[in-house]
């Protein structure tokens, strides 16, 4: 990590990555597949904090909030590794085959806590619904929180992201949600 | 496009395709950059859409209905070339490559519509919050049209599509949207 952003992720090789480590290649790749995991290793404890904590939401939450429920427990251990999160974020930000991982990353996230809320009994696209609005409001509370890791709080950010988005989203003649399509 | 159908994506070469469709590779590459490109051409012809009806969007809609807006002409647009989408969807569907570059385009359709709403005078992570929401929308509504485009109405899928998220996101106590973040 600290190699990538001192001389930029291409020019970085897994021999001097492993050496920085104190690792031989061979251990590495015990590790990782390739250089580009060891930014992205991280999606799988993600994406496991986010199923078990939606499959342990109250049966009684709405579908959104248990999503959100997944979303900020993942919120609260990336604050716990800010100087982590904050040069993964400026490596990933400067260098485009890396945020397309990135982009591919949260899809997997969106289907897998969809997948879950489904689990629990939502229908199907009302699941696919609120997955997509938790993983936006993973995104932008995140890039809100990632200006300023050490005085935002990035769960916080998130519950505060899911409030503006339901003033964004509000119906034009009410102000309030439409129900036309309740489910 | 058919020849994708019939061989698959990746069994396909730019000579094969000039071939059917009368063109020299030559003239095939001063259209595309590469024959994934015959794929995503549309994309810009949709952002184009997506921006100007944006724009041109009563300035009294909501962000979230000015963008839906935008999106709507899109599945218009879609909808009046089904044949065509659909098979463009069952080539993408089953080659993960597509997918990611499909992931791409949608991830710029958000971006420019953000930044569309941000010209209208939308405050910055509201437009962010909008423009990813009518994504989302795209996204679900396309995926249950397309399944049956013959006898689906992908605008009006669209405008259910946001009806539904509005009734999935409305808050858990009052069932109406909290306005404790408006902005």
């Amino acid at each position: 990590m600290e190699l990538y952003v001192e001389r930029g992720f291409d020019d970085t090789t897994v021999a001097e990555i492993a050496k920085r480590a104190g690792l031989t290649e061979r251990t590495f790749f015990r590790h990782f597949a390739d250089k580009r995991e060891v930014l992205f290793a991280g999606a799988a404890v993600l994406q496991e904090l986010f199923v078990t904590t939606v499959m342990d939401a109250p049966s009684d939450l709405p579908p959104v909030e248990a999503a959100l429920a997944g979303v900020v427990a993942g919120g609260v251990l990336i604050q716990e590794r800010r100087a982590f999160a904050r040069q993964r974020y400026a490596i990933i930000a400067a260098n485009p085959e890396l945020q397309e991982r990135e982009l591919i990353k949260l899809a997997s996230l969106s289907a897998a806590l969809a997948e879950t809320l489904r689990r629990r009994g939502v229908a199907d696209h009302a699941a696919s619904l609120a997955a997509e609005v938790a993983i936006a409001v993973f995104k932008i509370a995140f890039e809100r929180w990632v200006a300023d890791p050490d005085h935002l709080d990035l769960p916080q950010l998130m519950r505060e992201s899911l409030d503006e988005l339901r003033v964004v989203t509000a119906d034009s003649e009410t102000g309030r949600p439409s129900t036309a399509a309740a489910s």
